[in-house]
């Protein structure tokens, strides 16, 4: 290290949150102190006192622990430089510039996450994580030579030798929009000018992608999740990290196709298919980046980083790429590794110099969007064993701790999201996502959405009036089949138990099976028997994919489960559980983890390192394809029961009375078992 | 070195021409003791016996100068390899394949330069000078894996590997435009691939452009020369170095204005006047890619790297760099740097990936044409203090040798290009382009375009019928200056001699001065007291630029001159040297050396050890402004007379009886003697 870090009696120097330490001579100034350390602090002008964006703050209080005994007052007294700042710009109490401010004695240094220089409207997005920053792009303000006749140096040239000197850039690469600019913008600045600077990789060379006359404080990056259904875009500020709009808007791609695979099959049959799938989405992005824009007052063109993340089908159809092959085995990608490309390139309305990174893939099924939730929700980063899901057509499922990863999909099909469900419908108002069946009674209690009473309050008939009750979402539908398997009212093997309507009117008859009637009104909604094996089987694929990875993993349970996704975000843990959606797990460390793979892709806008970290990480992921494994179909058969015949669930029966099963809860397993099992089951069909 | 580079009694093997040696294990490949010499010989499909581009011959008789006593058969057999090779395509007699033959004894071997190995036309260009190959372009054939569903990485990222594995290029970036291309390539070639890598720099990391299914033996480049008359360009083989096909156009920008300078006037005067001469000069490279490719039968898309060189506001244009910097004082370039660029960013219709080379301009009137020239005539590579000039609206002018090389442009304005002078003309059938004056009865001869014979033989009236005779190109005007110089006509100090008007018809008073009357037919051609002045001053101006580089240099003489561009090639070097335009040298050391600039950009092109060898040179260029030299005022004033009144011309007085001179021909130097002189001409005008 420098020679200014030193040893002995100078003093200790502690920055937070990352407890980095070291100590340094009296009257370095703290800015040096941290780059020194490799501690993030921002800073535009170099130094100059001009952006603000160094901000630091000085705890006060003992810090013996720390060996820091007083950390008063060692802090020199406020600099010209920040009185100019202040003087111009606000300067909260306490907090001081750090290329100013220097060291007089042992200090403990507060590093803000999110500076704020500029007014700008802060959205209060559903997820406000905090990430540490350490973006792509860095914004670096520089002072260069003006031309001069005895050396003939381009004014290019000049500013890349000032970059050179103030920034200790070698080598940049400058990109062709930028060429025309330089002597316009030089001369605009007075020679002062702030340049934008990619650098993503280590071994990258920095490129120079945009220019701007004088100190240019601000810079822009999104964040986008292109998922089937919806796509959901953030723009943040690259400099403080804050997230100031987002917006999301149905895929225009869903006219060519509702699900995955039939998109597929519309480019298959379509010559210009893929084309026109990829210009809708690419459309539909202009659309959001146009309101981000608009609700936040930011220019597209200073949005200069932008990550897109999605399953492999949406990741192939954003690039341009045909995703025919994805559509049978063996489901082979055409990159699984991270792609680095342009904004331009992908017809965004940007910057022309706005770069464009998407995660990597980790397999055929398993997407960027995993990807990134795997960045997000860390199972690679912690001991406990995580079981991360995200369901969806395929349901992506990533179960891991730090010590291994593996990966899977499974082939759900769309029944959790309301298809094939007789009564089921799209999450909206009238939609039924909450459902209580008494177990004596068999009389069921109800909520929609938009409605904040039950069905049996008072209140209920007044509200409900508007939307009616509709249908039932995705939630709902996983409430009222479990609910009528606590009831008693189908069995452990999802058969509609046909002897209750002698005790209730709300079983009928329909044809040679049963149905519960949930609701009667305007509509009746009844739950078939076909609507219970429609769930029966989606619940066993994605169960059966779950068992593999734990299997790998050669566990019978797992320590944590996030739920991402919008399915996710609604349904309740114990209910999933109680049907067997997903193995036994204290109910308290099943989390919803919203939109997981949004989160990893900001992580990933506003952290090159969590790029690398991801990179590798979808390396060392062992993917497991569940076509080529031979216990997946069995599994899958075995989970068809209700929770299932594969696991117990001891924590699940803490909490939850489980009806009591015709065969033990815990079986030996085995094929032979399993294959003993589908034959009951077949029989009592 | 690699362990196979042994000592002792290991087979020496010496490659021709580069003379690089080595012993090595008897049975190894030929090519891969190039390689470890670091001798380029090409390879399309690594080894594989299919491209036939690693030709070798194995040269015959007695080497024991080289230590080698014998090389006779001390290569293995014809393999199976070659033969399969031979039966399919055509192995000239004498050949081998490096890639399967094997060291089996002292070896002389000579690698080929132009190694052929599909019909290609080629096209006898003026200049064929063969250039050592490096480009930035390598076509690299691999086998690439099949997608396994166990290892689910995606098609790219395993044809990545397989460049890792076969051709060492890790970290490589992939152009957006390829990925949308790589499954159908891979699956149409069968997972067997040509990819085109460009790696310039040594710095940069490999990108791969373009991709072939199967076996691409061919990649083309084109070297471009945008002068502000004429454009040429070359199109070459990136894998044999040959050009085969070239094609020329005028400048469109002439529209704009004639010279360099009413050009930047028009982008001054004009919004979008820079847009539209960027656009103009596009579409003539447009038009010349189609010319080379309908030539020579190659597919645009097979051009992947494009050379440019030009003057400095050329240079601006066409990067769509607006100009108007260079147009006055200090004259400041956007950029003096090469430059890296996308042959899609500047509107040429190549591939997606073809990338663009400028090489770096030398100073604000000196560009990379400059830079060009001295790439391929190396003055820093030679002991002899070399003079190269380009003679334009502006000379540019470098003068140095393996020391020192200095550079300067003069302002010589349009009169050596037949502007400004009466009877002046472009070079076209008609024009007179050779004189003869009899010293004693003033009569002339002249020669013109198109016709072989001399004005008073017999054959020509006939011959000049279709054209007539009907004006004076460049070079033509330097000859009939220079032979009424040395005939009497005029004095050293450019006055047309009224007096001799006694003695013949041809001298006409005209005014308050006197012309000489050159031809009188259907026109009458005089050449005017303006005239000769027009010519002095342009000769002035160049001689003054050229005389501050030698004071800088601290020479009297020059030892070898280039003349560049159409104007050299065309002039009698010994006329320029009797009117002054050139220092005393040689004769026989006086050359036109054609387009140089094109011939540099060629190299540039197929070799990127050129572009950072004329990178460094450019940097050590010591750049003179004239109009910030006390000096060259002076030094002009000097050199209006005839030769000049700055320097002796010794050498060139062995050749040419000059005339005998009003004041010494060495005389003493000083301001002094400048100012004295400068006075008694004015009295004498």
């Amino acid at each position: 290290m420098d020679q200014k870090v030193s040893g002995g009696k100078d003093p200790l120097v502690l920055f937070m949150p990352s407890g980095r330490r070291g100590r340094f001579k009296k009257g370095t100034h703290v800015l040096e102190a941290a780059r020194q350390l490799g501690v993030y602090v921002e800073s535009v002008c170099g130094g100059r006192g001009i952006c603000g964006r160094c901000q630091i703050e000085v705890q006060e209080g003992n810090f013996a622990k720390h060996g820091i005994t007083s950390a008063n007052s060692h802090i020199s007294a406020f600099g010209a430089k920040e009185k100019r700042y202040a003087d111009k710009r606000d300067l909260k109490d306490g907090r001081r510039l750090s290329c100013s401010a220097t060291i007089e004695g042992d200090l403990v240094v507060d590093v803000p996450q999110d500076v704020q220089v500029n007014a700008q409207i802060v959205r209060k997005a559903a997820d406000t994580r905090l990430i540490a920053r350490n973006p792509a792009i860095q914004m670096c303000y520089v002072e260069v030579e003006g031309p001069d006749m005895h050396k003939p140096l381009g004014d290019l040239d000049r500013l890349k030798q000032a970059l050179e000197r103030d920034w200790g850039f070698s080598d940049i690469i400058v990109d062709q929009h930028v060429l025309p600019q330089v002597q316009s913008i030089l001369r605009a600045g007075k020679w002062t000018v702030t340049a934008a600077i990619h650098k993503d990789m280590e071994t990258a060379r920095p490129s120079l992608i945009a220019l701007y006359p004088g100190l240019k404080n601000e810079a822009y990056g999104i964040a986008c999740d292109i998922g089937s259904t919806t796509i959901a875009m953030h723009l943040s500020s690259l400099l403080s990290g804050l997230t100031i709009a987002s917006a999301g808007t149905s895929n225009p791609q869903i006219r060519f196709g509702e699900d995955l695979m039939s998109r597929v099959s519309y480019v298959m049959m379509n010559p210009d298919g893929c084309e026109a799938m990829t210009k809708a989405v690419h459309i539909a992005l202009n659309g959001l980046i146009e309101e981000v824009c608009a609700e936040s007052g930011v220019d597209p063109t200073d949005i200069l980083d932008a990550v897109f993340v999605g399953n492999p089908i949406m990741h192939h159809l954003f690039l341009g790429i045909d995703p025919t092959e994805l559509g049978g085995a063996p489901f082979a990608l055409a990159v699984s590794g991270a792609v680095h490309s342009w904004a331009s390139d992908l017809s965004l309305a940007l910057n022309d110099g706005t770069r464009v990174y998407m995660l990597p893939c980790i397999a055929g099924h398993v997407g960027a969007d995993a990807a990134a939730a795997t960045l997000s929700e860390g199972p690679h980063r912690q001991d406990e064993m995580m079981l991360l899901v995200d369901v969806g057509t395929n349901a992506e499922i990533v179960l891991g701790n730090k010590k291994r990863v593996v990966a899977a999909s499974s082939p759900t099909g769309p029944a959790f999201e309301g298809a094939e469900i007789s009564c089921g419908q799209r999450a909206a108002p009238g939609a039924i996502e909450r459902v209580r069946i008494d177990p004596e009674t068999l009389e069921p209690r109800v909520r929609i959405i938009g409605v904040d009473a039950w069905s049996d309050e008072p209140a209920f008939a007044a509200m409900a009036e508007k939307s009616g009750v509709t249908g039932v979402c995705g939630s709902g539908i996983i409430e009222v089949i479990a609910e009528m398997y606590l009831a008693g009212i189908i069995t452990e093997d999802g058969v509609v138990n046909g002897a209750l309507a002698e005790r209730s009117p709300r079983i009928i008859q329909d044809g040679r099976t049963f149905s519960y009637v949930l609701w009667e009104g305007d509509t009746r909604l009844t739950i078939t028997q076909n609507d219970v094996r429609a769930i029966q089987l989606a619940k066993a694929a994605l169960y059966a994919g779950i068992k593999l990875l734990m299997d790998k993993q050669g566990i019978d349970h797992v320590d944590r489960i996030g739920f991402a996704g919008a399915f996710g975000s609604f349904i309740d843990p114990k209910y999933a559980m109680v049907l067997g959606l997903i193995p036994d797990c204290r109910l308290d460390k099943v989390k919803a983890v919203g939109n997981a793979a949004g989160t990893g892709a900001r992580m990933a806008l506003l952290n090159r390192d969590y790029r690398r970290e991801i990179e590798q990480t979808v390396t060392e992921i062992e993917k497991i394809e569940t076509a080529l494994e031979p216990k997946f179909q069995e599994h899958f058969v075995d989970a068809m029961a209700l929770p299932n015949k594969i696991d117990p669930f001891p924590m699940l029966a803490e909490e939850v009375k489980l009806p009591e099963k015709a065969e033990p809860a815990i079986v030996t397993e085995g094929a032979g078992g399993g294959r003993r099992r589908r034959e009951s089951r077949r029989r009592r069909d």
